[in-house]
C-alpha cells in the first residue's frame, strides 16, 4: 500500500502519475483540508476535490482545479445578485459541493462523504481527508487575519504573511484510516505540495507526525521548490516566513524528522550534491568531536535528482515511477 | 394598492399583466409556499421564484418556470452522481436558491429573504410569501402520501388524489404584511391559480380568510377553469376531489365567502348566464318562502366573461386591465 500526502494542484499531478504506475486500489491519498471553506452555504474542500477529479480524470488541465469543460453560469448569476464571487465554482463542480454538503448536513463525517464521492466518481484509489474535524489554515498578514482561500485566491497571495496557524488542529483527530494507513504503508510519499500550507495542516494534527516518525516504511518527498523558487504558488515566501531556506534544503528541513529521501529537480543537482557533501563533513565533524555544525537541516536524508516538472501525462508517470524506485531502493538499503 | 393572491405558472402571467397596467410599486403579491421543498439541501420556493422571475422579466416563456435561457449542467452532473434529478434546477436558477438558503441559514425569515431577492432582482412590486412558517401541501394518493412536488413533478399529477392537507397550516402565522396589505387594499385579485393546491394553502393559514371576509375592497378572481377543464395542471381533478364542480361554479364555490366578482373565459359565457339566472331564481324562491334550493354555490358573485387565455404579453395586459375594471365597477356599485 502506497500512502501519499498531498494538497491540491501540484500534488494531484503526482497522484495522477502514481495511479498509472500502481493499481489505484493500492493507493491511499491523505489530503489537506485546512483550505476548506464555506462558500455560498456549501462545504467546499478544494484539495480533496482536486484529488478526486484528478483520479477520476475530470480535472481541468488548463486551470489545474475544477472540472474539465466546466461553465460558470451560476457564478455569473451570483455576481449579478451581488453575492461574493471571488472564489470560482463551476456549474459541474457545484454538483460535488451540493452532494457533499447534503451528506454533511445529514450527519455524515467528511471522510464518509469523501469516500462516497470517491465511489460515485469511481476513483478506485482511497481518498482520506486529513481529519473529520474542522482545521482552518489562518494567515496573519499585512491586511489582517485571512483564511487560506482569502489569502490565496482573493488576494492572489500578493500580501506579506507574518505567521500561519492551523486553527482547531490541536483538538483535531486524524480521520479514520489515516494512522492505520501510515502504519501499514509499504511506502509513504509526500507530493510536491506547499510544505507550509498544504502539508503543514496535516502534520499539525496530533498523532500524524508521530506515526510518520515511527513508520518503518521509506518516506519519499518530492520537492515543490525548483531552482530556489516554487513551481507554483507562494511556497517559497511561506517557507522563508517559517525561517526555512526557500530551497530544497528548506523542504528537507520541513520533513527532517521522518524523511528518508528527497527527490529534487535536475536544476537543483548542484545544491543537492553540496548538501550531501556538507552532510558528510557534518558526520565527519561529529565523528572527530569537532563542534562546527554546517547548515545542514537534514543530514540523514538522501537526495535524488530527476525531472520534477509535470507538464504531460508521461512526466507524471515518469516522476511517480522514479519516486517509487527511490522508495524501493531505500527499503533495500534499510 | 392592488393585492394579488397567486401560485406559480398560471398566476404569474396575470401578475406580469398587472405590473404593466399599474405601477409595480402599487402591487403586493401574496404567494403560495405550500409547494416549497428542500432540494439538494437548498430551500426552493417554486411559486415565489416564478413570481420573482416573472416580475423581473427573467421567467422562461417556453417552460413557464425557471430562468429564460438557463442551462442544466449541474443537474446533469447530479444525475451522474446518482443524486435525485426529477426536480429541475437550472444553473442560473441555482443562484437564487443558493442565495435564499444562505440567507435562511443566517437566520433571516423567508419573507426577509424574499424581499432581499426581490430587491436584487429589481421586481419593484412587493412579493410576500404567505407565511414565514413552514406549511407543506401533502396529498394522500393511490401511491401513498406525497408532497406537492412529488405529486406534481415526479408523478406528473397522473395519480389519483384522495385528500389534500396543509401540514403546519394551523400553527402558521401569515407573513408580516399579509393581513395589513389585505386591510389596506383598494382591490384584491385572485390569479387563475389552482384553488385547491395553490390558493388553498394560503387560505388555510389562520387569519387570512377572515381578513378577506372583512375586507371592504372588491375581491375579483380569475377562473383557472375554462370550458370545464383546467387551463393547465390538475386543478379540475383536485376540485372534484374536494367535492366541488370542476367548472367556474366550483371556482366560485372555493371563494364563496369573500368573492365579489369571478372573471371567466368567454368559452364559459353560457354557464355564467345559467349560474346568474339560477341565482336570480334562488333569490326569487327565497323571497317567495319556497324551500327549493338550486345548486348555486355563490349567489352573491357577479360573473364577467372575457378572454382569459394569456398567450401573449398583450393577453396578459388585457386580462389585467379587465380585472381591474371589474374591481372598479364593483367598488362603484358598493
Amino acid at each position: 500500500m502506497i500512502v501519499v500526502f498531498t494538497g491540491g494542484t501540484g500534488g494531484t499531478k503526482l497522484v495522477q502519475g502514481l495511479r498509472h504506475v500502481v493499481r489505484p486500489e493500492e493507493l491511499t491519498v491523505i489530503v489537506n483540508t485546512g483550505d476548506d471553506l464555506e462558500w455560498w452555504g456549501l462545504h467546499v474542500s478544494p484539495d480533496v476535490d482536486s484529488v478526486l477529479y484528478g483520479l477520476a480524470d475530470l480535472l481541468s488541465k488548463e486551470r489545474g482545479w475544477g472540472v474539465d469543460g466546466d461553465s460558470f453560469r451560476c457564478l455569473e448569476r451570483m455576481k449579478e445578485l451581488g453575492e461574493a464571487s471571488w472564489f470560482s465554482l463551476g456549474d459541474l463542480d457545484l454538483a460535488t459541493h451540493l452532494t457533499r454538503t447534503a451528506m454533511l448536513r445529514a450527519g455524515k463525517t467528511l471522510s464518509e462523504a469523501t469516500a462516497e464521492l470517491a465511489e460515485k466518481l469511481r476513483t478506485r484509489a482511497r481518498v482520506l481527508p486529513m481529519s473529520d474535524d474542522r482545521v482552518s489554515t489562518m494567515l496573519e498578514t499585512a491586511r489582517g487575519t485571512l483564511s487560506f482561500q482569502e489569502y490565496f485566491v482573493r488576494e492572489r497571495h500578493q500580501v506579506e504573511v507574518q505567521a500561519v496557524r492551523f486553527e482547531g488542529a490541536e483538538q483535531a483527530r486524524p480521520a479514520p484510516g489515516v494512522i492505520d494507513s501510515i502504519e501499514r504503508a509499504s511506502a509513504i510519499v509526500f507530493a510536491p505540495s506547499n510544505p507550509v500550507t498544504s502539508i503543514g495542516p496535516i502534520l499539525a494534527i496530533p498523532g500524524i507526525r508521530d506515526a510518520l516518525r515511527r513508520s518503518a516504511a521509506p518516506v519519499v518527498a518530492v520537492s515543490p521548490i525548483v531552482g530556489g523558487a516554487a513551481v507554483s504558488g507562494p511556497a517559497a515566501a511561506l517557507m522563508r516566513m517559517m525561517g526555512w531556506p526557500s530551497t530544497i534544503a528548506g523542504v528537507a528541513k520541513a520533513y527532517e524528522d521522518f524523511l528518508d529521501v528527497l527527490v529534487v529537480d535536475e536544476a537543483d543537482t548542484a545544491e543537492a550534491i553540496s548538501i550531501q557533501q556538507s552532510a558528510f563533513s557534518q558526520q565527519r565533524a561529529k565523528a572527530g568531536g569537532q563542534s562546527t555544525i554546517h547548515h545542514v537541516p537534514s543530514a540523514g536524508v538522501r537526495l535524488f535528482a530527476t525531472n520534477t516538472i509535470m507538464s504531460s501525462a508521461d512526466d507524471k508517470r515518469d516522476l511517480a515511477a522514479f519516486v517509487l524506485d527511490c522508495a524501493t531502493a531505500q527499503t533495500a538499503r534499510a
